[in-house]
């Protein structure tokens, strides 16, 4: 999507090799044009899937759910995160490792909102270590409901979060492939022009 | 906001006089239709008031501040919830107590986005006790930013948030203001159509 990779140039702040903050425009202060803008891309790359839910992951999540929700006109759902979750007979529930902050969490999510009759499309915006989002697969799993794909805004392809979800057998759409960056020179993207072959080698 | 109130009616549920369950259609699942025209109700009652930003609080604020921002043409800002934060010269910060969890929490924003010449619009799911939408007005009184108003979507008129923020010389917009509410009898609200006259004697 080169609206947000153009966006990711001007506004991102590369800190390391593996930081990118993007808290100007997409995940503290937020730009709803170009929230509505990545909605509407995981919402038209899913449009024949007959999605019935968009699941995603509190906090910063939840204004990609609610634009690609509002466009494909169905109800979307955040899992809550806590430290811990007394386990209740009303919630799927699986636990997470952030890498970011070096502790586990409990993801949760109603047992009244998900079924086997759901299909469903999982957004968040990032794709890194990929372990967040392999709980919310690990809950669409639970629920018995069918999971449609993975969208993501901003993927980390340095990092093995698309090859564990792969391995689940995920189909993943990311919006922004970063393929490496740094301080010095800023951030090289995957470009979505390149056949599956050229991708394969990189 | 009549869709809204209607909505609260139907699929709220009330499960003691002071606790509404509304995690059917706002949040924990979310409806995106009702949650856009939420929006148009908060950008159309600040339309004339030059709003810059819009500022709310994750997690249950973010869609709420997605869809009036979207409609206003302008970015929002969603504060962050930590247990404890290292103060820095970087963030405006504040201590909320929840009186749900019964703890406290800092509430921060980056000073990056937020100043002097800032017209904030601050939105919210509840206002209750009104700890966290005060929270958000002292951040405002820090950057030194203009507070436009607070929008609520729900209201809970017999706690006293509302008498709190006035207190401050908050001006408050609240889609749906519940007067009382019980398991047996359901919720009634205090009817947009009354008068302030009205409303002094409820």
């Amino acid at each position: 999507m080169k609206l947000l990779q153009d966006r990711i140039r001007q506004d991102g702040q590369v800190l390391t090799e593996t930081v990118l903050k993007v808290d100007t425009f997409l995940n503290h202060q937020v730009d709803p044009m170009l929230t509505m803008e990545i909605g509407k891309a995981f919402a038209q790359k899913a449009e024949s899937a007959g999605v019935t839910k968009v699941l995603t992951i509190e906090a910063s999540g939840i204004h990609f759910a609610m634009a690609t929700a509002f466009t494909l006109g169905v109800p979307f759902l955040y899992a809550k995160k806590k430290k811990a979750v007394t386990l209740t007979e009303d919630l799927y529930t699986t636990e997470v490792f952030s890498f970011t902050r070096q502790e586990s969490f409990q993801v949760s999510v109603s047992k009244r909102y998900l079924n086997a009759e759901d299909r469903v499309l999982i957004v968040d915006d990032f794709l890194a270590t990929g372990d967040a989002l392999l709980g919310l697969v690990e809950i669409v799993r639970q629920a018995g409901a069918t999971l449609v794909g993975v969208g993501a805004v901003v993927e980390k392809s340095f990092q093995d979060g698309r090859a564990k979800l792969e391995a689940a057998g995920v189909e993943i759409h990311s919006l922004a492939r970063i393929r490496s960056m740094s301080p010095e020179t800023g951030v090289t993207f995957i470009e979505e022009t390149l056949t599956e072959n050229e991708e394969a080698l990189v």
